[in-house]
Order: C-alpha cells, then sequence, then structure tokens
C-alpha cells in the first residue's frame, strides 16, 4: 500500500524531446529518498555538425549516478542502440542488476563483455506475467511487435498504481519473427487500471494505419523473381524479421542467400542461438556464391543509413571481399532513411546509378516501420484505457502531437522533455526541473557535451588555428623574433600569411613598454590583437590563436 | 554555314551530378580554339560534413579562366543562388560580358556591386525571339515557368545547329506572376530542329504531373481565414509568386501583410522595380502590426531552410524586432525542405512546437515544386522533339533516370556528369574528360577544395590539435623542458594529459642520441611519436601535432 508521504515519480533523462539515447527514471518513496529503477540506457549517434570526432553520445547520468546507492534494477526494453547502446559505458557508475529478455541479454553481455564490464549483473527475465521484484516496483516484460525480437513494453506495478511504458512498438498482428501484438493481453493489462501510459511517439505523424511485416514477402519475392542480375539487398542488421521475409523472398524467387557485413550475421546467430529464430533459410560464403549466376544469388548487407564502412557503401564504390555489382544488378533499401542521414544514403544510391545498377529506395511495397502510427497509438490507448499519457520517444513536435491526440480523444497528457520530473502519486504534475544533458564517449573519455572541449574543435574547424612561440629573455625582452605558424587556412593573394603575421606581432612586441612582456598575459593580448588584425585584413578570418611563451632563466 | 573542322562541344564544370553549383560551358570552333559561352556562375552551399567554415563553394573556373581570352559572353538563366550566386567572385577571372534578362540582371548587379565588381558587364537582354550574339553563338532567352521572375531557357543557335538549355523550368499554364509555360512557343523553337535538348533533371523521380502555382491560392486563404491567432508563413524569398499568392491569401482571408527578413525585402522591391510585380498587396510595418489583433495578421518572414540567421529561425525562439509568436499562433511552412537542411528545418519545428505554435509543414496543399516532374519532362521532350537528350541539374542518379525516361521515348541521352566534354558536331559522343572541381570561398580568399586547408581543419574537428614547444641551445641539446599544450582534447581519467605529453616527450628527447636533436625532422618524428603513444593510452585518439622548434643561435 501506498504511504502518505511516498511518492510515484517519472524523469526522463534522455529520449524525450529527440529520438535517441533512451533513459527514463521512474521512483517511489519519500522525496529525497526514492528508491529508482531506470528503463533502457541507449546511445544516439554523433555528427560532424555538433560533434566532430565524438565516438558515441548518450544521456548524461549525473542524476541517477548521484543517487546510486539507491537504484535498485536496470531494465533494457529491446536491443536497439538507442536503448542498449551505452550500457556497458555507463555500467560501472550505475553497478545495479541490469534485466531484459533473452535475446536482449545477449547483446548486451556482448557489449558489457568487450568493454570489460561484468556481464554477469544481466538476468534474463521471461515475458509477462514473470515479474521481477526491485525495491517498491514489480516489472514485467509484455511481449509487444517492434521491428527487432523480444521488443517488451514493461508493466510496472507500484503501491501508487500501475504504469505501462510501452518501449518502441508497433500493432502487427503478424511480426513473422517472435511475438505478435497481442490485443487481448493489452486489454488484460489495462484492466485494474493504469496510471500511466509512457509511449512511443515517433510516428506520431502519421496517419495511415500500420501496416504488417505480412504485407511484405509476396510484393519482395516478384521483385526479386523480376530483377535481372544479381540484387543485393539492405535493411537494419537487428531487423532479424525483415533478414528473414528477404531471404525467405529470395529463395522463392529460386535465389540463393549470401551475407555481408559483421552486424547482421551477429543478429541472426544471436536470435538462434536464443531460439528467437528457427527457421532461417540456408546461407551460402561469398566464396560459394562466385561460381553461381548471378540472377541466382541475393546478398543480404549491412549499412542501409549509409555508413561508411558498412558493406553496402564498400560495395557502392567497389569489392566488398571480391564480390562486386555490375550494371544490371539491382539493390534494394528495404529501410527508411533516418533524418539526418539523407546524404549519406543518396551517395550510394548515386554511386550504384554510376555502375549502372537498379536501385529501389523508398518505396513501401519492401519495407514497413517499426513504429505505431496515429491511428496504432489510438488503439493501444484504447486497450490499455489509461488514467494518462506521457508522450516520449520523439522530438518535441511529436511529444505535443502526442499529447494533443490523446487530449483529442478525452484523456489527460502531460509533456515532459528530458529533466521534467512528473509526480505521478495523485493528480500528475510537474514536480521539478532537473539538468540533463548529454554525455560523449570521445576516444575512451567519457565527457560532458558543454565541457567546451569539443567546442574548441568546431572552432578549429571554422576558423582555423595560429600557433605562436614567444621567446623571453632574462630580461623581459624578445630573444630572436616570434615564430606564427597557421593552420587550416589559406594563403593571402599576395605574399605569405606567415610571414605577415610575424612582422607584425614582432613590430607590435617591440613596441610594448619596456618590462611590459613580463607578464605573460600582456604578450598573448598583443600577439592575439596582432593575428586578427593581420588575419581580417588579408584572409577575410579570423583564427584560433594558441600562444606558447619561453622564457629563458637566467 | 559549319566549317568541317570545326566542332561544338558541351562541357558541364558544375551542376551536372549534383543539384547546385551550375556552371556549364558551350564551345565552337576548330579544336583547341573553339570560342565559348559560359551559362551560370552558381554556387552551393557549405556544411559542417565537408566544408566547415567555408563561406560558399562554387565550380572551379580553371578550364575556362585558361581560356577566357576566347570567352564571348556569361548568360544567367534566372537568378536563384546556384545559378547567379558566384558571378561576382568569379568575374575577376572572367571578364566577359554578361547577358540576362532585366529582373536577373538588377539582382545580379546587386552581387557584382557588393564585391566591387563593374556592374556594367551586366547587359539586359529581352526574351526571345530577341538574340544576342556571341562569337559563333546567337543565344535568346526563352521565358519558362519557374519559381522565380524572368526565368528563362536560352536558345543557343550554333552554324552546327540550335541547342535548347532549359535552365530550371516546371511547366506552369498560370504561375501567378510572370510568363506562362508556353507550348505553342517551344513547339516553335524546336520547329527548325533541336541537335541537343540540355534539360533540368530535378524531379525526374516524382510521377505525378507538375502542379500550377495557381492550386494554391484558394487552399492557402482558406487555411489563413481558419487559422486562430497570427499566421507566419516562411518560403524561398526568391520565389515572388509565392509572397504575392500568400499575401493575397492573407489579404483575402482578412489580414493584414507583414514582411520580416532582409531577402524578401529585397527580392519584392526588385521585382516592382524591375516591372515584373504590380500588384502586390499592401504591407505594413512591423510597428504598425503591433496595435492590431494577432488573428488579422500574416507575416511573411524569410529562412524556410532553418537558416539559423533568417527571420523564421529567430521567430522560433524568440522576438525578431520586438514580434513574438505565442501558443494558438500557426506557423506555415510554404516550402519544401532541401535534402540536408532536414535537422535545421525540423529544429525550428520543435521550437515552435515548444511555444504552442500550429506547425503545418510539408504539406502538398500549400506549396507545389518549381521543377518539372517525369511526366512534365515528358511534355517538354515532345514539344521540342530533339535529336538528343543531355541531361543536367541532378545528381547521377537523376541523370540517368532523365537519360532512361528519353532513351524509352526512343530518343538518344548522354550522360554527362561534370567534366565530360560532349562533341555534339555530328553524332554526339563524349570528346575529353576534363579536370573539375570546387572552389571555396575561405573568407576573402578562394581555394581549391583539395588544397589541404579545409581538410586540416577537419582533422582538428575530429582529432583535436597538440602544440609542441622545443627549445634547443646551441649546443644541439634540449634547453629546459618541452612546453605541450592539447587543444579539444578530453582529460585523462587520472592525471593531466598535458603533463604526460611533456613527461614522455621530454624522457624520449633526452634519450636521443648525442647531435641528433641538431636536425628538426629528429625532433619531430620523437615528438610526434610520444604524442600518439601517450594520447592513444590515456585517452584513446589521436592528434593532430605541431612542434615549433626554437634553437638558440650562439
Amino acid at each position: 500500500m501506498a504511504k502518505k508521504k511516498d511518492r510515484l515519480i517519472y524523469l526522463p533523462l534522455g529520449g524525450a524531446g529527440e529520438i535517441g539515447m533512451n533513459m527514463y527514471l521512474y521512483g517511489y518513496g519519500p522525496k529525497g529518498s526514492e528508491k529508482f529503477i531506470l528503463v533502457d540506457v541507449g546511445v544516439t549517434f554523433p555528427d560532424m555538425e555538433s560533434s566532430p570526432g565524438v565516438d558515441l553520445i548518450m544521456a548524461d547520468p549525473a542524476y541517477i549516478t548521484a543517487r546510486a546507492d539507491r537504484l535498485e534494477a536496470i531494465f533494457i526494453t529491446h536491443a536497439h542502440e538507442d536503448h542498449i547502446g551505452a550500457l556497458g559505458l555507463l555500467y560501472p557508475q550505475l553497478q545495479a542488476p541490469i534485466y531484459c529478455r533473452a535475446f536482449t541479454a545477449a547483446i548486451g553481455r556482448n557489449k558489457m563483455e568487450r568493454l570489460g564490464a561484468d556481464s554477469s549483473a544481466i538476468k534474463e527475465v521471461g515475458m509477462w506475467p514473470e515479474t521481477v521484484e526491485a525495491g517498491p516496483f514489480t516489472v514485467g516484460f509484455a511481449p509487444i511487435s517492434h521491428s527487432i525480437p523480444e521488443a517488451s513494453a514493461l508493466v510496472i506495478d507500484t503501491p501508487a498504481g500501475r504504469i505501462f511504458h510501452s518501449g518502441d512498438f508497433k500493432i502487427d498482428p503478424d511480426p513473422q519473427v517472435g511475438e505478435a501484438f497481442d490485443p487481448e493481453l493489452m486489454k488484460e493489462i489495462g484492466k485494474g487500471g493504469i496510471k500511466a501510459f509512457v509511449c512511443d511517439s515517433t510516428n506520431v505523424f502519421n496517419h495511415h494505419p500500420g501496416r504488417s511485416e505480412a504485407s511484405l514477402p509476396s510484393a519482395i519475392t516478384e521483385m526479386m523473381a523480376h530483377a535481372s542480375g544479381m540484387v543485393v539487398a539492405t535493411t537494419f542488421a537487428s531487423n532479424v524479421a525483415r533478414l528473414k521475409t528477404l531471404a525467405q523472398a529470395a529463395v522463392d524467387a529460386g535465389r540463393e542467400v549470401v551475407m555481408v557485413g559483421r552486424a547482421m550475421n551477429v543478429m541472426t546467430q544471436t536470435a538462434m542461438s536464443t531460439g528467437v529464430l528457427t527457421d532461417f533459410p540456408p546461407v551460402i560464403s561469398i566464396e560459394d556464391a562466385k561460381g553461381k549466376p548471378r540472377d541466382k544469388l541475393m546478398v543480404l548487407a549491412t549499412g542501409s543509413q549509409g555508413e561508411r564502412r558498412a558493406a553496402s557503401a564498400q560495395l557502392a564504390v567497389g569489392k566488398y571481399q571480391g564480390m562486386e555489382l555490375k550494371a544490371g544488378d539491382t539493390f534494394l533499401f528495404s529501410s527508411k532513411t533516418i533524418p539526418g542521414n539523407e546524404i549519406g544514403v543518396g551517395r550510394i544510391h548515386n554511386q550504384l546509378a554510376e555502375k549502372g545498377v537498379v536501385v529501389v529506395a523508398e518505396d513501401d511495397r519492401y519495407h514497413v516501420s517499426g513504429h505505431a502510427n496515429r491511428p496504432d497509438l489510438d488503439r493501444l490507448q484504447t486497450l490499455l484505457n489509461p488514467e494518462l499519457v506521457i508522450p516520449m520517444h520523439g522530438e518535441y513536435r511529436h511529444l505535443r502531437e502526442h499529447a494533443e491526440l490523446a487530449e483529442a480523444n478525452g484523456r489527460k497528457a502531460i509533456i515532459a522533455p528530458n529533466g521534467v520530473m512528473v509526480d505521478l502519486t495523485n493528480e500528475a504534475k510537474v514536480a521539478e526541473h532537473i539538468d540533463t544533458g548529454r554525455t560523449y564517449l570521445d576516444g575512451t573519455v567519457l565527457i560532458g557535451a558543454m565541457d567546451g572541449i569539443v567546442r574548441q574543435r568546431l572552432q578549429f574547424a571554422m576558423r582555423g588555428h595560429v600557433v605562436v612561440s614567444v621567446m623571453i629573455d632574462e630580461d623581459n625582452r624578445m630573444s630572436d623574433g616570434v615564430w606564427a605558424e597557421g593552420h587550416g587556412l589559406p594563403e593571402p593573394k599576395h605574399g605569405s600569411l606567415d610571414e605577415k603575421l610575424e612582422a607584425a606581432m614582432n613590430r607590435d612586441l617591440e613596441k610594448a613598454k619596456r618590462g611590459a612582456l613580463g607578464d605573460d598575459e600582456t604578450i598573448e593580448k598583443i600577439v592575439v590583437q596582432a593575428c586578427n588584425r593581420v588575419c581580417k585584413k588579408a584572409i577575410g578570418k579570423k583564427p584560433v590563436v594558441t600562444v606558447l611563451i619561453n622564457r629563458m632563466v637566467a
């Protein structure tokens, strides 16, 4: 039973107000000493625009690491990178048991082990009605269809009521691999009342009912049967159902199947070893494929988002393990391009066109989304009949649209982007605003997105870098001249930039008052001003300046 | 009449194999001493991925500047930046008379004057059948509908036959501002035979017939009449017809019109002063708008592509000249998001959603494209009935698709991306491959994209920069220790990166053989190796290293 002073809170740390790096916190107990569970520990991917040189991006875990002694457990809804990708990186700060289903657990263990973390922290849990006790929480994994095996919604029971955390989902009565969406199960779960429905918002702007994976096989088979040369198909490696759909379509179209790219092989192996996937068509090696007629082959390749190192990108420009595309071959993107990846995917498309390969892309006949569209969101709301809808997994516009959808149906909704703590105990209300942010994996170090390190690199990229060395003798006078080097800067129309810089800096430093060069800040100021003046005039830019001052010791 | 040894050539320098920075060369005469005309001198826009800190990108004009004495004239089809944007920047190297229609000329003169170039080089030409003689070429501006006033196709007559260079176009029988697409005129132009039809390929993947600007006013009026608060609408500033459509719709919906953002004011002023635009609805100032009820206002704002400094972006986050958006207001993107701009446009959409503003985007009822769709390309081919189709203004995939479309209709087609010179004299064939590339405006200097300057900045952005100063005394020994500073680099988990670097470098330099430090290259090698070793271990990155060696003179 709920005690009067206890409260039930929801706090998104990542994934609400953006699509990616999901991390949601639930707490229960007296204010300031709540016990917590964390749902998902995902990543998002860097880009040159905001995070050049960064390896991975995850939610700043500061709020929960400061309270790690009260973290009872971590639950992972499914094995997509934006839900599990930071598990190995952040586990050392979190140190709580990790619960997930078998397929997710296998992927998670692999991630932990590669980083030297203790993979025994991961515990496998069967599907609902099996549950896990974690402090005041009782949590079960309700199977729900998505685009990866064993995706689960979490049924989170607390003394203050039940929360349904959808994870990523779609309504698919026949997902080809794994558990179908089960409306009866949802109704059953909702029967005793749902306090809050925390729900995926990705496709809220899509007004059409979602389509089932089962709508694809016949269209893809027909397409592969009519294609003239070799067919290459790409999709997300973790979409095991799609891999099976594509492979089976190839077989039905009289083609043998080759699989290239590490991630696809890992995913299918994992799906088979965990019993999720039982009847995948036979796959032949690239070596064996070489003797076969091209129109009897179908190659599954990683890299549907244009990733430069993946098999698709390599096939687009040349050979991949001796395999090469030719004019008349067909390349199928059985995928949707994620916003931000258009240029990379377009690059592959152009390169394939140069080879004379027929490209089939962004064609609804050969791809279905893994997320619930607007009518499907409606339907799950109706099945669960929650007191409150809290949209997650969306940019702000998605959260707002989703909240308005719920309200249009006469439900209560709260928009809670990252950092907005919602008190769900009685009448739901915003309780606090918590500082949240992003943590970068930069090389092997975790840094804060706002630490200034990456900002400095962006400055170099925009403005270039002038490095100046100044030698000062024992009497605080210039010894020799300064040495200035511009890096990443154009040469002026006339003369040398470095020479212009050195001439101006020497002149200004020599003009300085007697003794003034005893002070490093004065030297730096003189050098930077000279640099800005010269560069502005000579090349129209204002570079970053670093001044190294060497003082000779008497 | 054509002489036997003369040849007619087409050489795209920019815009074929990409969308942007259009620059096409035509030549006629004996091989090696052809006379040339240049069509369009456009720009494309930089991004952080490939060109951080760059101000503008244009085609490398090297081929034609090396032959500038044989350049007879420059023709500008229309005033979009990707066709005219580099005119002022490259004119000093080209120095040939520039011909265009009045509206384009006004925009062009402005560009030239801002850069101090001689704007009297620009000559106004009336529409076809008026023509200009330029060496062996006779060129006329055939009016054709697009999304900017006075867009023109070029009718290029040569002793070897007529070329039709479409420029950017759509088939619009009622474009609201300026000349309609005139099928009779096209038929007339094609009557004597067209040797080559060089044609816009942008929308070749769109299978629907294009829609007219005239399809918008009633839908937009209705939308503005039903919107509750203030309406803000954005589109390309140069789309004068759309500005008029939006403004007239506002008036018809009982709203007064405000126009914010410099570019829109310049474009409408220019359209009025050149007589292109005669009946634009009255516009009130922001000051006058302040007293009016919000639901009686419509604001036209620049920045439909998410540009950070434009009025739309400023309105999305705060105030623009005292004007502020509120919950319940409506924001209309009367535009399409250009690939690559999705993130920037999404950012504005999210910011507006946070304010509670209703956002209407990517809705076909409120926007039509300025480019011919596939059936329209077909139609113009039929009207002109050319011997050969050469697709331009498209990425490679567009060029290929467009060539295949022509071939499917029984026509000849040649795919000629940038640098592929086509000899059109008799049987069209590829004559040569010319080195082409990109020129960057970086600050105030023009540099080659492959000069390594921007590549170095990208390296800094990805890897950070370690700057090292080494003092060597008269006896080729270390004087004091080295000074190392990491910039844009994270600190290791334990200790200071700079200290680790200095310790390792000092140790390695001191270990060097007697006299070895007399050689700068040896010092640099030792320092770089120490840096790589320390950084790899401490932070998992390999930074760029700059070593400054100061030698004391005896």
